[in-house]
Parts: structure tokens; C-alpha cells; sequence
């Protein structure tokens, strides 16, 4: 995988609206894969000092995504520890290294879900929103003891229309809103249930804009608000906020208008009083009015 | 105005997702005027027949909107005191009254706004969703005083993007959100400002969905949240909460996919203790907070 390549690589994952932080950050450790086998250095501490470059480019590609930042940050740390070894063999160690984060994260997602399924049990109608990668994995687990699904189209790229037509074709019965109605039906909801971009250390949650209204309604609603992901999207405390990424206002579609400014920010943060619990690979953490 | 032309004016303003409650309401005393000066009828008692049946139906064409239901019930209360006179008569008394009904609901309109712009003052920043007459007379109030404004798209059909483009051309500097960044931008205002298609005895509203949700973001923000429209929208104590029209799935330009139902409600309800203060064309009457 050489510069170029690499930039292209970098630059759709930067533009990419489709998939969740989990996703992208097991993307961006593929890179680290490919860039370990293939990029063009003589010895272990050349290639070592190269794909850090790129590692450190990958971890800030994303800064409203916690998990693309701690993964690739978990890999440098294991790159530090190759040291003097021939060059095959440090090719062959940081490729498998990062071959073991993507297990791990996507372990981590599924067993996130495992616990949240468990705990809801079947016969439920969950309200969602946005696309989760995590969430897919919970609906998969409910399927067999029945389940239905609400889910918003998440403006403005409508990522919940995939969403519903993956549900909809797993046979749960699924019902697409816009996001202005996820007040109204929330009444019809028995949960709420999300995946996140990043977790702050106290739990308060960065995702797709309009999952904080979502919480808003659900406890105005009496609703349980769960948040389901793999640890690796907690940021350490101490670590910043990360900055909502702004995405171009054209993405609205509206047309150009005299003094109309259009704005596309693509997450907002639901703080940790409104969600009743979090479910990652290590269980249950409950919140709000446990 | 014959059966036929009067049917497609009314399948006009059922199927009318660009004009709020006050302007429908106007357009339907309107048809009213044209009934009343050309329906054919022999005399004062079968004209006032045939015209209280075309009440009877626009007051039930948009039951979300209660000022559709109250300014026709108006117009028939005046009709019932026409009485026995030459049909030519008839035709000029019930024209005027539905005339002056469109007048006392313009009128109270703008004196709503007027009262809510006294309120405000200039140099504000404020959230508004849908498309409001009242709201842009507002505007028009405040734009000497300087005001900016929040304009959500108001998804499905984006009335918000008129109301945005109204703004713009007014002078208003104007910035277009997704109904999603409701709750982001909120920390960005000084007050939201809606219209209303329906308000209760007790001061709860019916209004385009979403509203609901974005009284939540106000409250959680600590922004206060204002209700402004012409007294005809109120339900007298006792009426029935009106039904929330539900209009055709596909407006949400989904595709079709297997199990999945797209589901369009166009109104939502935001209870009364959500609502900071009440303006109408009397003045203000203070809620939450006051």
C-alpha cells in the first residue's frame, strides 16, 4: 500500500457517513494490515517509524470517534515493543497486531450486544437511531425470541433507511420515521437502544446528532435509554472532548438561498443523567434512576 | 364555485403541507366568501343549506388544526342568524361574515406577534421548527430591532427551508439545521419561538412532529420556549384532543423494502408544562418558570 494509495484509503474513511465508529476503527487497523505488509522500508526501525506516521494520521482522522483514537493508540503501544527484529519478522508482528485489535473490538461489540439482549429479553419494540454496527448485532440476537424495531431515517444521509431495509430483510418488523417523530414514538417503544462514537470516562455519549433528543424523550417518556458498545470507545479520563465533526451543509440538499446559512453537525452528546444503563463486553453499568 | 370546483379546493387544502393552521383556516373562509356569492339556490334558506354543508365538511378537512374547526363554527353560528330574507341578502350577509372572521383572525394574528416581539426585544437569537405565519410576522416585527434565526427543515416536505429562505430575504441572517441538531443548536439560541395547529383548554399544543421534542431541548437548556397564535386555535374546555393527521408514508422517500412500513404523523403534542408563556392577540399568559 504506497502514499498514494494510502491517502485514498485515509480520505474515504474521513468522508465515510455509512458506517459507525466501530466499523471505521476496525477499517482504519486493516490499513495498519496492508500498510505493515506492504510499505517500502529496509529494516524494522524504517518501517517501524512509517507506519507510526500513518497510525498517528488514522488516529485523528475521526475525532468525534473515540474507539478510531484508543485502537490505534493500543497499536502504537504494541509497535513500541517490536525493537530490533529483521524486517520480515516486524512486518509480520505489527500486521498481527493490529489483525488482533480488529478480534478484539469486534469480539467486544458482539459480546456488548450478547449482555443487552439478555437483559431485554424478547418480545420488545426498541426505537433507535443512526446505524450501529453493535445494534445489528443486538437485533440478530433477538430475532429468534421476536422483536420489532423503530428506527429514524438520521438525517441528512438517511443512514436509517439502511438500517431498516437490514432489520426489515432479518424479518423484524420494522417502522421508519423521521427523526421529528421520535417524540411521538417513543409512546409506542418499550426501550431505546443506541451504540455510540465515543464515551466519555463518566458515560455522557457522543453519537449521531439527535440521540440526544432521543434521551429526552425517553426519560419525558419513562422510557429505558441503553447504550450498547465495546469498551474501546471509552476516552480515558482526562482525555478532551472531542470536537463534533462538522460536515459540509450541502449534504442538506436545500437550495442556495439569500442569507441562509446551512449547518451539518454530525453528533451531538447526551449526557450520562439520561442513560438508564451502558452495556459493553464486560456487562451491565447501570445509570440513571438504578 | 361549483361541487366540483369546491371538491378540488378542498382535496387543495386537505392535501396543503406548506401553509400553517391560521392560513388554512383563512383559505377555507374563503372558499366560504366564493360558496356564498355563487353557489345556485333559489332562496335565503336553501343557499344557507348548501353553504352549511360546505362548512360542515372544511371544518372537518384538517382536524389537527383546531382554527379550521372554530372560525367555520363561527360562520355558522352568524349564518343561523340570517334568517328569512331575499337570497341576493343571504349571499351579502354570509360572505360579510366569513370576510370579517378572516379579518379578525388575520388581524389577531399579527397583534399576537406584536405582543410576543414587544416581549422579546431585538439582538436575539431564535429557534423556531415549521412554518409559521404568526412566527413570520415576528420577524418582520423584530428584523428593525435586529434578530437572527435557527430554522429547522421540517422534515418530511422541508417547510423549513421556505421559512428559511422567507428569512433570508427579509434580512433575517438565518441558519438551516436538521431536525436532528434541534437539541445542539438550542444551546445556541435565546428563546424558541412556534406557531400552533391546535392548542387545548389547559395550553398543550399540537403542532408540526417534532415540536414536542424540541420543547424538551428547550427545557433541558434552560431556554424558554413561546407559543404564539391567534385565540382561534384554542379547543373550547371539553373537545375532543383532535386526532393527528397521519399522511402518506412514501413523503419520506424511502425506498420499498421488504418488512419495513414508513410512518409519517405529521403533528405531535407538547404538554402545557413544557411551555414557557402563551401570546396571543390579548397579550401573554405566563407558564412553566413564571
Amino acid at each position: 500500500m504506497d502514499e498514494s494509495a494510502f491517502e485514498q484509503a485515509l480520505a474515504r474513511i474521513r468522508d465515510d457517513r455509512v458506517h459507525g465508529a466501530g466499523e471505521i476503527a476496525r477499517e482504519c487497523l486493516r490499513l495498519m494490515v496492508e500498510s505493515a505488509r506492504a510499505i517500502d522500508a529496509g529494516s524494522a526501525g524504517a518501517l517501524l517509524t512509517l507506519l507510526r506516521a500513518r497510525a498517528e494520521r488514522l488516529a485523528a482522522c475521526r475525532p468525534s470517534m473515540a474507539s478510531v483514537h484508543n485502537l490505534l493508540e493500543r497499536w502504537r503501544d504494541q509497535a513500541d515493543a517490536i525493537g530490533e527484529v529483521p524486517v520480515a519478522d516486524a512486518r509480520t508482528l505489527a500486521a498481527k497486531a493490529a489483525r488482533s485489535l480488529i478480534e478484539q473490538s469486534a469480539r467486544a461489540a458482539q459480546q456488548a450486544a450478547e449482555h443487552l439482549a439478555r437483559h431485554l429479553g424478547g418480545g420488545k419494540i426498541l426505537l433507535t437511531h443512526s446505524l450501529s454496527s453493535t445494534v445489528i448485532a443486538l437485533f440478530e440476537r433477538l430475532v429468534p425470541l421476536g422483536v420489532s424495531a423503530i428506527v429514524t431515517e438520521s438525517r441528512p444521509l438517511n443512514e436509517g433507511c439502511l438500517l431498516a431495509g437490514r432489520l426489515g430483510a432479518m424479518g423484524v418488523p420494522t417502522t421508519l420515521i423521521t427523526d421529528a417523530q421520535m417524540g411521538l414514538f417513543a409512546a409506542n417503544a418499550d426501550a431505546v437502544v443506541v451504540g455510540a462514537d465515543s464515551l466519555s470516562a463518566e458515560g455522557s455519549l457522543v453519537n449521531k446528532a439527535g440521540t440526544y433528543l432521543l434521551a429526552l424523550a425517553a426519560r419525558d417518556r419513562g422510557l429505558p435509554f441503553y447504550v450498547c458498545c465495546e469498551s474501546f470507545k471509552r476516552r480515558p479520563p482526562g482525555m478532551v472532548e472531542p470536537a463534533l465533526e462538522e460536515m459540509n451543509g450541502g449534504e442538506l440538499g436545500a437550495p442556495r438561498m439569500v442569507g441562509v446559512t446551512a449547518k451539518n453537525v454530525y453528533f451531538d452528546i447526551t449526557p450520562a443523567a439520561l442513560v438508564s444503563a451502558w452495556f459493553d463486553e464486560n456487562g451491565i453499568t447501570a445509570g440513571r434512576g438504578a
